[in-house]
């Protein structure tokens, strides 16, 4: 299909056609995965309990296809053939993609990947019941042979790295574990005084009492997607166990669920998803399949669900233009600023993460990355981790956890293995700010915009400066290109004083 | 795993290992292609409009590499080891089907099956606008395009057979085209009278009038779900523009539409996909992914939904046990006399096929049978398919189509390259009503446990003769084993004869 004469001077004559056929392999690749996607939302979503058995087998057999088509011969025989020829900025991106996931994958031996899967499937329902039970040392061999699994599964793909670092680059892989460090680090510094100061302050922010059906709670959180400008012709809105968006540039999904007393959860939580969802239906639709037209990791991706969530969700001008909707549904009558205190409670006192506040949240997330890496760099032992854990929870927020369930035990991260992903919700976070920050520079009147409900110039933008590049750029050069600097907790930092300090009267 | 050692004293000391390599690959071939089952359902049922391009390349890959897994050297190589090899009965059932379907798939070159997919692809938007300007000539290019890679098809997989009979043998690996053509006949020769005694006779049964909303008629349908043991925890009933059921063992879904004017319409439509799901789940569980846990062809398939749909629902018992039901959800007052009346009603003038009754339908089916075959043996030219068609229907229903749209066109199995399909309808239906005598034979007032609501012991009979066997046995043993006696229209004559005979007072 390819004419080898077309091919520019300085290529080989076979360069297009490897090109091509690395890139036919990679989008055979991105359909099965999807594919799994849809296996998995419908699980989620829709299937009756009955089906687990036949859906594992689905997904085990189209992972393990997925697999094959990016680790075999064919794949590293056409990453062979484009080492070091010359390619278009476009092309060699998606080189450099597929090839760090053809090496990531060949590396680790097919019989780890299948103990992993094993391993993580027996873990969840032994996490369960311990978490259940409220029983750590139950859970805690599982934990320690996880962990020796994922240390020798990052030893694979680099010997000489950190683990805990090349694990980390799984979600995120192109932010040095140093920056993560440095940005928590940062979040920490900042935030522990900050919350004292909150837990010291006589002010008493607007708190919604009372029972919110889940009937209303659906069409409110229906009302925000309108709102904020979702498109149900490329996605839909459904409950589940677990709020999470799901799918691709032409079909990306939300799912939210209800707490009758929270109505400002489920809110709160849609929109968060309602930012994942918008990333992934401003992804290019003519890269489908292809590393252009795939998201630029989990902190990116964060970044655009906080964003939403907070800097629009939670703010004063959301709540100017939302407040009538949410008061028809549920037959309240909040002023704009109660519903904006209520929204922004912070609570010091709360042991649980998903349950946090935007400040709080992230002294949760400080404390699972510090044991993280002790844990992954040998430095602590597993049967360590409660006092570890509950002495940090005290240092950062002066609470103590009375059980592992409430503390070490809470999380589902663990049990799949999943070491190194917890940061990624922090620096999604502060990104998010930054590039609020960046938009609101750039774009006249943003605030009146939202009191307005006019978010098309806040669309644009994310999707000029982030949607539409895919994966073109490395996570660095993405944010340095939006926002002119390197990722930095300064303007989450600033945010967070400028809001908390005027709602808090510090 | 297989320890060599203890092969049987018959077997190459090989035999296990290459019968597990075999049902392993085609476990994955079936996995994936149950996983395909989903991504439809989803599309038809869940899916946004705007998804469409990318659920078209997911189901693509998928599709691809469930091909791949079977027509493959591994696959060939393990079917070559256990060529003439001693296998206990079921092994030699597994690998019979496995070899059937990998030497069907590996005959056909893979340019032709491309070359049908595109064509496919390409007739359907050709056909509905042809439909919808009711011109054939603007199809009839298409059509004539699509029975030629048909034949090609047919070709490579048997030079010396009948093409029809190869490509009649896609949907019904196992009864003979002879057989069809005998029944299908028999059929023919047994309801032109009968209709035509009923259009002659004086009696008017019992018409249902007025309009019944979507919610009703959606919590009809669900409570005849009940009724008859649908298990929900293994299945999911749902709206979509065309009824079908899908799944496996596990989880076997249902939908249903809805035509405000005809309740009982969606009733027997749900009823007939209830049929199906009970199949599906019927199917042994523990050989899911094999063979064994498969269905046994599209004939059998459709036994099972038209015995729920015809002797079942469209019985008096069933209306006796019913009809309080249908009258709390539409707010009517009928009779079991007036609902039975009403549900058996023949429309001899009727020309669309989906919207046939009972007796009528199988002329509709002769009608194409003889069409298609025709077409396939080059003894009709595609230009002439208008004029046969009419002819036909007024010779076998006395009615002439005034436009293709209401005549040729109606069906969209042609624009899929479906050349074959129909004649399993009738085949279905026929089989329906030897298996339900059969049944009656066996149990005990099999009618008045209808009338009580107790369908367990025709549902036992169900699983124990058609259901648990999956592939274990061919169609025509199935039958036999099942009845005693090869597929006859016998029965389904004998019940058409009381039945409406008793109804309409011949």
């Amino acid at each position: 299909m390819t004419n080898p004469d077309s091919a520019g001077s300085d290529a080989d004559a076979s360069t297009p056609t490897a090109y091509d056929d690395l890139l036919e392999r990679y989008r055979r690749a991105t359909y099965l995965s999807d594919a799994n996607g849809v296996l998995s939302w419908d699980q989620e979503v829709m299937m009756p309990e009955g089906g687990t058995p036949a859906r594992s087998k689905q997904r085990g057999a189209v992972s393990a296809v997925a697999h094959d088509v990016l680790v075999d011969e064919e794949t590293a025989d056409a990453l062979d053939a484009l080492d070091g020829v010359d390619l278009t900025d476009d092309e060699a991106a998606v080189v450099r993609e597929i090839r760090r996931e053809h090496e990531r994958k060949a590396r680790v031996p097919t019989e780890l990947v299948e103990e992993i899967s094993t391993a993580t499937s027996e873990a969840h329902p032994v996490w369960n019941e311990a978490k259940a039970a409220d029983d750590f040392d139950a859970f805690a061999p599982t934990l320690a042979e996880l962990l020796d699994l994922k240390r020798r599964y990052a030893e694979h793909i680099d010997p000489d790295a950190d683990p805990y670092a090349t694990l980390f680059a799984e979600y995120e892989p192109y932010l040095d574990l140093s920056t993560a460090e440095r940005v928590l680090e940062e979040l920490r510094d900042g935030l522990v005084p900050l919350i004292d100061a909150i837990g010291a302050s006589d002010t008493e922010l607007y708190a919604l009492e009372g029972t919110f059906p889940e009937d209303d709670q659906f069409a409110v959180t229906e009302a925000a997607l309108e709102t904020l400008g979702y498109d149900f012709e490329h996605g839909r809105l459904d409950t589940a166990p677990h709020p999470f968006s799901t799918g691709t540039q032409f079909d990306a999904r939300v799912t939210t669920r209800f707490d009758e007393s929270e109505p400002l959860d489920s809110l709160a939580s849609t929109i968060h998803e309602f930012g994942h969802a918008t990333y992934t239906l401003g992804l290019p639709r003519d890269a489908y399949g292809s590393p252009l037209g795939e998201h630029r990791g989990l902190s990116v991706h964060e970044s655009q669900s906080r964003l939403f969530e907070n800097h629009v969700g939670r703010s004063k001008p959301f709540w100017e233009l939302f407040v009538d909707r949410f008061n028809d549904h549920h037959d309240t009558e909040l002023t704009p600023q109660q519903a904006y205190e209520a929204a922004n409670r912070v609570y010091d006192d709360n042991l649980i993460r998903v349950e946090a506040d935007e400040l709080t949240y992230h002294l949760h997330i400080v404390l699972r990355f510090e044991i993280e890496r002790e844990l992954l760099a040998g430095d602590l032992d597993v049967e360590e981790v409660p006092a570890a854990w509950n002495d940090r929870m005290e240092s950062y927020l002066g609470v103590r956890p009375e059980t592992d369930a409430e503390g070490c035990l809470q999380d589902i991260h663990w049990s799949h293995g999943s070491f190194g992903y917890f940061p990624t919700y922090s620096l999604g976070s502060v990104l998010a700010a930054q590039l609020y920050a960046a938009a609101d520079e750039a774009i006249d009147g943003l605030e009146s915009q939202i009191a307005a409900g006019e978010f098309d110039a806040l669309h644009e933008w994310l999707t000029e400066n982030i949607h539409q590049h895919g994966r073109r750029y490395t996570t660095g050069d993405v944010i340095e290109r939006a926002t002119g600097e390197p990722l930095t907790a300064d303007y989450f930092l600033e945010y967070a004083e400028a809001k908390f300090g005027e709602l808090y009267d510090l």
